[in-house]
């Protein structure tokens, strides 16, 4: 393998035997590292005052071994002030850059896994006992008991699809989200339906949990009330620096919010459960304050009653889609965190229900107060009054925090989407802390859209929500029955009767939700869903298209080129005779081209020409003038017209074109300058088989040529 | 002359004995002629929706002699559909290209240059005696009489002004502006102060102007009221357009505005002149309607009227700086047409003046109804009120078109500050129609933001007003003193006698402006006029600069480039193996670079290298690869860090990067690709020395280097 062996690279600062040792990375030697300069140190002349002086410490690129170098920390320092400060505040908001071999280093304990996946699962049980009321409330009082049987079917379904999920993560290790599993086994389309309905879930969810979380301080403090699309704009960014620190941090960050609700709710369980049937002896169904019917008991009532309430099973599928971010063994914590989570999110639930009915609380239309916060006037008084505030601040926590779910699925399930080619490359790339931060960024940006469009008031956004992830639901099960058919594996009956089950039943869910909410806005995610996933079959055809042509063999060689030069130039001055030289450097075919839109103008550089053509150009080499009078005064379309014709007349050889640009000290200099050489090359971008050359000419001291300045 | 000589045109096309027949270019031959076609006849490929079949009828060059072609008017049809359709709209809105060679044909006649030039001066009449009248108010009804000797006295004045101008004329035939006669006579910086002054007011007139013009609209049409900021930018827009279409055009377009209004405004003078003192026998000041006293009458207060009554000779200055646009002979014209206005302003100053004193018409603070409009109404009485309306609307269209002297002026002003270097050459170049684009829409941009921040309200802005035009006079007229003293010509004692009369007159004027409308806002024009006079500075010592550097001899030679190509590579893909052997026929060093932020990726490139390095390269050639290992997954930094290194390391060899960059059929393909080259090409262009060469890669069939596709 004959490579690059620092030829260009100085012998004499590396030991003769540092050949293929790799250890030596982890022992920086200073003084026998192979120590290359820093990006900026070569910005002196016209940038004087950004230059550093660079010393050995400051090392960018460093020698590993044969024509291999590698870039250190340093490489990401900055040397101009302004870069540097950007620098600086963006290592303060995110943390010094991790290597990637540190990846394995980032990965999520248990503990920390379950608060960021199942945040989003956790908040819903403060929402969907009332959800489940307040539905049945149609029907007047006296059914609301009914909420107690609904949310015992709702624990069982959370249990299957549990269960159904468990037995998805070992056939899955590397992440079984309904994508992947859709995909594999249903096929392309239906996996990108999954996809695109999630994706859409994820930036609603968002939306909604930063939207309910500052409507809910509002209230607390309604000195903010006329900041809260502020508010909710800076609580997205603060969510998404947080999570561009990568998932570690934000992991041990968010922690906090999570158990603290777990364990608040517990408590409001455990003494209202001992308050109402241990010290007390209510009824366990309490009798509720009478509401006058306002339609029939009907079956479908009771199944949007269902339906609302399945909204405690969003963010269910986050472990099984995140089991990458596991630490190792992945499936085996992915597995128990999963369990984890079913169990508290159907003991909650469960204990948040009975404790609505036994304590009688009724939903009301407005909200205010919730259910839960009606549950907690009730069993926190007395002497534990003090806890209702840390209640209420807990619920808050993690209803904001729920966001961070969406956080932590979204880049993942963008970054697969890229790795299939179906978004652009860059939704792959880890950025400094191993984050995906475009999707971070993109989820950030979209969510805030949203609720700068909808001025953070939710109501709206709340109906589109809850279909998209029934809808995967739905076809991560089915693709789940068809992995059971093709697999065989133990037990493969029992586990197809499970996922069978699952699926009808979110099938199930998924209908009553899209019909009961269609005209409210589930109509938007039913026609986004087909748009999202055109376009990522868009996508995809132009990467393929593009990999096709990129790997058709032109057999080339230098020999093969034959290069026509043009070189446009405005006087015979330094720029055009360093261009020209340049252009004679690579092919005798050199034609300088002035364009005039003065007569005057013309007849100078011509004669100019004369004289400096017979003094410098000897007689054999083919370079000439041509001046292109235009009496429109119009100068980039002619010269483009020329240079269309050249190309068409010798479609066998290369036409260059060579433009000088002035390179300026300032940047409102620009406005003096290039406006033409701009053009051109904009111009010449279009243009089909075009090569330019830039020459750069520096104003202040330094000339582009190096080769005959000294 | 050793020329260019249609070498890469086909001499068959063209009759042997066509030399330097210049007639030719006035009788086109389809056959003859050298047909080269148009621009976009080579986007095929790519861009085959684009494609129109190009004949000999669309010529877009065409041969004038050898080395010499000559663009036609086809140079400027666009073939992209947008780009089409724009071009037919501007076609629409501004008219057909005007070559230069026909630049005579667009000057004006001496009635529309009165027109155009003296709308701003004769406007005025519309408001000067009121101003009188409201400033002498404030010592009580018993001295409103003043205003007749006051406006006599700056009839005087107007004649002096007028009589100095006349001498300018014929002493700069090129144009005699306060800028050029100040910059001659006094220096660069009182004619810099000259300039300034002068485009604060022509900016500011147009604003004022088109405000006053919309709000008396919207008082003759409520319904407008709301949309005043629009209709002034639309007011603006349209008038920008009007001007546009080239000087002879809006001469036509606005002749008749101005003479409607001089019609108008005669016939009032003639009918009340006729009542009053003919039909009647009114006494010559009639008696005023009483007014309590408010200040005594100081000599301060007469010559704040007096100041303010000078209003009616802003504009006067116009001609004598717009010679150029007068038809040959220019001096003799302007000078025609300037006692014309002169004789023309101070008629209807006077007539509205005595007409004022005679109805004993007073000014009321609102300005609601004007005193001309009360003369109208008490003139054109009984069996003449049909003539009140007409009336108002010739002077509401007087009072927008004294836009026009400002956008006549302006472009010019510029065009000759940016000819002598103090603005961006941009301002002196001719638009399609031969006017000053860039002056007009600059004029029309500074107008409409000031429209924006003020709400159309020009109550502050008309305290700006004024001050700049007594200045420009001052200088104008001190600058003529010295040129007399200087030339010595006959009778100069005379000419110079009145100019130190105007000098002396406009520089009262100035001063009085300037104290008694200080603290109002004539500071911020005191202030922006040495910021403006620096800017003008900077901007000429940076071309300066420039034009030294770009005279530097350096006396390059092809044989003194040393070429070094670096290749950044993403894989060994078409683009990266056309841009190597690009690289490779340039220059035996050349260093392939690869940025791994994947050590598998780097594992196979280095592999699939070595393969293709053994079966294409030739021992002997110094054709390298150099893999570069990023930890922190930074692409364009640790390159850098490498060119910058090879650039330091070899200062006499002239660095060179060849990019490959894809170009793709839709702009919403970049997004897929391109991410990288762009960020390298960005960050290259403010390295000093380093050569970029564009390798473009057409998606869709085309290749770029057609040498081999064939």
């Amino acid at each position: 393998m004959k490579q690059h062996d620092g030829q260009f690279l100085p012998s004499s600062n590396s030991t003769p035997a540092d050949g293929d040792n790799r250890t030596r990375r982890v022992t920086p030697n200073p003084i026998n590292d192979f120590a290359l300069r820093s990006p900026s140190s070569a910005e002196w002349g016209a940038h004087k005052k950004n230059v550093r002086i660079v010393g050995t410490e400051d090392k960018v690129l460093r020698r590993v071994r044969s024509g291999v170098l590698e870039a250190t920390e340093q490489v990401e320092i900055p040397h101009s002030r302004p870069a540097l400060l950007l620098y600086h505040a963006k290592r303060i908001l995110i943390g010094s850059p991790i290597a990637s071999t540190n990846a394995e280093r980032e990965r999520l304990t248990k503990l920390k896994a379950l608060a960021v996946l199942s945040s989003d699962a956790i908040s819903s049980v403060a929402y969907a006992t009332e959800a489940i009321l307040f539905n049945l409330a149609g029907a007047g009082s006296n059914h609301l008991g009914l909420t107690f049987p609904i949310s015992m079917i709702i624990i069982v379904l959370l249990g299957i699809v549990a269960i159904s999920y468990r037995q998805t993560i070992p056939a899955y290790p590397n992440g079984g989200g309904s994508y992947i599993v859709a995909k594999e086994n249903l096929g392309t389309v239906p996996g990108l339906v999954a996809a695109a309905a999630l994706l859409i879930d994820y930036v609603l969810n968002v939306s909604v949990s930063v939207a309910a979380g500052v409507l809910n301080l509002a209230s607390l403090f309604p000195a903010l009330s006329p900041f809260i699309i502020l508010l909710d704009v800076l609580l997205v960014i603060l969510i998404t620096v947080i999570n561009l620190r990568g998932v570690r941090e934000s992991g041990s960050i968010l922690a906090f919010p999570t158990y603290f609700f777990v364990f608040t709710a517990l408590l409001l369980i455990f003494v209202g459960i001992m308050k109402a049937f241990v010290f007390g002896h209510q009824p366990f169904i309490g009798q509720f304050a009478p509401i006058s019917q306002t339609e029939p008991l009907t079956i479908f009532l009771l199944l949007r009653a269902f339906a609302t309430g399945c909204s405690a099973m969003t963010g269910v599928e986050a472990i099984s889609n995140g089991i990458p971010a596991f630490q190792k063994p992945e499936t085996r914590n992915a597995a128990t965190t999963l369990t984890w989570m079913a169990v508290i999110l159907g003991t909650l639930f469960f204990g948040i229900t009975v404790l609505a009915m036994t304590f009688h609380v009724e939903a009301n239309a407005a909200g205010n107060p919730t259910v839960i916060a009606q549950i907690a006037t009730q069993v926190f008084s007395g002497p534990l009054t003090f806890l209702f505030p840390i209640f209420q601040i807990a619920t808050l926590g993690i209803l904001i925090l729920s966001a961070e779910t969406s956080y932590s699925d979204f880049p993942r399930l963008t970054s697969l989407l890229a790795r299939d080619k179906f978004l652009p490359s860059m939704f792959s790339l880890r950025g400094d802390r191993l984050a995906f931060t475009t999707g971070i960024i993109v989820l950030a940006l979209l969510a805030s859209i949203l609720l700068v469009i909808f001025k953070g008031s939710t109501n709206a956004l709340i109906n589109l929500f809850a279909v998209g992830v029934f809808l995967s639901f739905t076809l991560s099960q089915t693709g789940m029955i068809r992995h059971w058919l093709r697999v065989r594996g133990p037990h493969w009956r029992r586990s197809m009767l499970i996922n069978t089950m699952g699926a009808l039943t979110t099938l199930l869910v998924a209908l009553i939700i899209s019909f009961s909410k269609f005209l409210e806005g589930a109509w938007i995610v039913i026609l986004l869903i087909p748009s999202l996933v055109w376009l990522f079959l868009t996508i995809q055809k132009h990467y393929i298209t593009f990999e096709r042509e990129c790997r058709i063999e032109i057999p080339i060689q230098p020999e093969n080129i034959h290069s026509r030069l043009v070189v446009p130039i405005n006087a015979l001055d330094r720029a055009a005779r360093q261009s020209l030289a340049y252009a004679r450097a690579i092919s005798s075919h050199v034609t300088a081209v002035h364009v005039s839109i003065n007569e005057d103008d013309a007849a100078l550089i011509g004669k100019t020409w004369d004289i400096w053509q017979q003094e410098h150009i000897p007689p054999e080499e083919d370079t000439h003038l041509l001046i292109i009078e235009s009496p429109y005064r119009v100068v980039v379309r002619p010269l483009l017209a020329y240079i269309d014709t050249l190309h068409e007349r010798h479609p066998d050889d290369t036409v260059t074109v060579v433009l000088s640009e002035y390179v300026v000290a300032h940047w409102w200099e620009n406005l003096l300058h290039n406006q033409t050489t701009f053009r051109i090359k904009t111009a010449l971008l279009f243009r089909p088989g075009i090569v330019v050359i830039n020459v750069p000419q520096h104003l202040g001291g330094r000339h582009s040529l190096p080769s005959v300045v000294k």
